[in-house]
């Protein structure tokens, strides 16, 4: 191997090592740990953020890049990994020490007056936090330079190439056809899911759950299951990926769907190339893209007809007394029903668009100047009447109930809708190259579709962006329609 | 403050912010780690460890201290601290890197080879790479130099201050008088443990546990238990320190010493101060002195009769087939059974220091060369035949037991029996201070030995060593009498 490509390989795998090491402090901070252990922890994970930037960011990394790539005897992946590298360092060069510090600072305080207005269900409380935040974020984007918005800038770095214009015209379609097919939904006799809001108790959920995991092909030898108070996934290697889940006894959805959605994102890592570690070849493409995988297990295949006719009889032999007496279309109609909702993650998925539109619309109006901060909480409100038609009783349930914004994490909302609609996309594709795919998960296997999307998303690693691949995989850019056929097809069989 | 000293400070809380990390990566590896996480974990631990090293070793730190030392606006604890930090560094930088990444290299090679060795039942297999091992722990010893016997410079990084002829006579003590002592009273009629080898279930063993350590004082809101194959206690500061234990469902004994001990280890580091974290002030004094506080709470408190009598009735309603008619003295003779055994961690609290006299001979053999690696299995057996009476089957279960030597740990045995004679020593000096100490303890009150031991002892970090610690607390330096009276009076109680 080229001497120089060794030595680039051993830095990004020790920038690796520490940001996993960083992963590992905070999956335990999640999981395991005790009260008074949060202070030094806290610190803990700083330290090493701050070590991991000073490597990502230092002359060595970028003289190793210039060097590198005037050489002629790197392979195409090995000349792919430095482009990447180099865009990263390139963007990450353009924002001063300084910035980063006083952005850092920002978010902190941001997020404690976010705690502070929540825990006081006072949007007030959070807005002049949140101002300084959108203002950092703008100067953010003249830093890192756009060409068209600069609201591209900020979405750039979840969904790299995702341009203003393109998920303006994407919401445009969500607009005119979803928001009309789910008001014609809503006209037609309506299903019931209160069998799943019974007692289901704690431990057979949770071994329920492990059963779920196994059989969507999720290595347990490679990752675990734990409780957290939000599900989330995350990784230290492809080799060690680890989700976890949380347990409501009076609400069997809880649980069901976060194995499955977080199952579906631990897929992903876990069919990621270990051998491409810390290497960009090695990771995912976009949030997108891991909304993707999660999406598409979560709905397209959990939340599926063929799923529970392979699964149903072993879900009722676990939970007789809720679900003895519920036969198959029932369950499968509960579980796929479609209400107005106040709460992004727990709305239906059909409704959930509505839920990332109003944050986009928000988001793009205050980094473009046309909205501000002042009278957020009333142009809430009254986006959620227009799309949702439901009244915002607080801000709590409002515009105070996701932590995004608090943590400066503007320009990613969109990679939610994005995961969606690309999965509706890849699906439709797997059905069409795999003549039994349906079948096979009727009968509970879930293998093939699991091949597919390793053989066609998960080895390539970064290789392609999410445009490149959705085109090579699919022969066509991300294309609104798959995802209405397929809630059309849906949702027209459930509410007939 | 100074702020020479506040940047030694900030300084010393990054080293502590990444060998703390190191530390919870470990902690996850023992404790939750799926299999195949294990390769890129170790990565991830070498490398933490890499920048560890690099920070404890750089000039920066040095220069910073040679500056912090002539200046004389320091408090008599700050200067402490930076005396202490100096000669951590003045001992790590007499080894070059060469040599370190030599030893480090020949610690993974013997450690290969005891597994392979201990998998083969075959000292023979080990013998090369611990020759290694032997030969780079002399030269480690003329490096760091020493006064009067090469052993000094290796006992030293374990027990500060420690002198091979100290041990050596310390020894010979336990030679003249325990040896003897315990031949007595295998004389005498034995006492029955049979009850202790019945079936306990796990869940209950887990929650009898956790009742024990709360009893005792671990805060659980500065730790968590957890369940590994070794039992450890680790921290990650003094807020956050934590236990493990491992349940034998045919052994209650297994999971209720190691839930007393390594309680009595997180107890020590819960009371370090929490406002020295990563300075010397902050750190336990010596690994004597820390096996004191396990030796005490297991031994002193945990196998005595007062403590059974706060804590029996409860222990019969938990257990109460095992248990209910067995009576107080007949449990309380049980867990204080004596009897040789080849194993010393399944050692009684007497024939343990023979198992450690034994290693300590050989060690001080091998680094003084009166001895070699060549029959050292056959030194083992006569020793063993010497002192304990038992035939050694084969070298599992004989030479091969431990991982000290193969990990490079030599100068480390000697710490265990140091514990078990300095909690003596304490506890006598305990029992003086707190007329009424035995009396609490029956009545299930331990606060006020912990009161004791947090204002003697555990406040203080490394303010003093051990030996100061010992003299100041109970007016002179560590005396064998101490333990040999506590011996006495316990086991001629039991064995009469």
């Amino acid at each position: 191997m080229n001497k120089g490509y060794q030595a680039f390989e051993q830095k990004m795998q020790k920038i690796a090592d520490i940001n996993y090491a960083m992963s590992v402090l905070q999956w335990d901070k999640e999981v395991n740990l005790p009260t008074k252990g949060a202070r030094f922890r806290t610190q803990q994970i700083s330290t090493l953020a701050g070590i991991a930037h000073d490597l990502q960011t230092e002359s060595a990394l970028e003289e190793m890049l210039n060097e590198l790539k005037n050489q002629n005897d790197l392979s195409p992946e090995q000349a792919k990994n430095i482009a990447l590298v180099q865009d990263k360092f390139a963007r990450t060069k353009k924002l001063s020490t300084e910035f980063v510090v006083r952005q850092s600072k920002a978010i902190s305080k941001s997020y404690h007056a976010w705690l502070k207005a929540r825990e006081a269900n006072d949007y007030r409380l959070f807005k002049d936090a949140f101002s300084t935040i959108v203002d950092i974020k703008k100067e953010e984007a003249e830093l890192v330079g756009y060409e068209d918005h600069p609201y591209d800038a900020l979405m750039d770095q979840f969904e790299k190439g995702a341009k203003t214009k393109d998920i303006t015209a994407l919401f445009k379609d969500v607009r005119s056809q979803l928001v009309d097919f789910v008001k014609r939904l809503s006209d037609r006799p309506q299903v019931e899911g209160g069998f799943l809001k019974q007692f289901y108790p704690k431990d057979k959920q949770w071994d329920y759950g492990l059963e779920i995991l196994k059989s969507i092909g999720y290595d347990f030898e490679a990752g675990r299951q734990d409780i957290s108070p939000h599900p989330f996934t995350t990784n230290f290697s492809s080799e060690d990926v680890r989700v976890t889940t949380r347990i409501d006894e009076n609400d069997f959805s809880n649980m069901l769907w976060s194995c499955i959605h977080e199952g579906g994102h631990a897929l992903y890592e876990q069919g990621l190339p270990s051998n491409q570690y810390g290497m960009p070849l090695g990771e995912y493409i976009s949030l997108g893209i891991h909304e993707s995988q999660s999406r598409l297990w979560e709905n397209n295949v959990g939340r599926s007809l063929p799923f529970w006719k392979a699964h149903y009889k072993g879900a009722q032999q676990t939970f007789p007394e809720n679900l003895g007496n519920i036969d198959l279309m029932t369950f499968y109609k509960g579980i796929n029903r479609v209400a107005p909702n106040l709460i992004r993650t727990e709305s239906d998925e059909l409704h959930y668009h509505f839920h990332v539109l109003i944050r986009f619309e928000i988001e793009k109006g205050l980094i473009e100047g046309s909205l501000d901060v002042s009278n957020l909480d009333e142009i809430w409100r009254s986006k959620y009447k227009e799309y949702l038609n439901v009244e915002v009783p607080d801000d709590k349930r409002g515009i105070l109930q996701d932590i995004h914004w608090s943590y400066g994490s503007i320009g990613y909302f969109p990679t939610y809708s994005l995961g969606s609609f690309y999965a509706a996309q890849f699906f439709a594709q797997a059905c069409k190259e795999i003549p039994d795919l349906i079948l096979q998960i009727e009968k509970g296997n879930t293998q093939p579709i699991l091949d597919w999307l390793r053989s066609n998303i998960h080895q390539h690693g970064k290789r392609y962006t999410a445009e490149e691949l959705c085109v090579k995989i699919t022969g066509e850019p991300l294309n609104f329609k798959y995802f209405m056929d397929y809630a059309q097809e849906k949702y027209n069989g459930i509410y007939q």
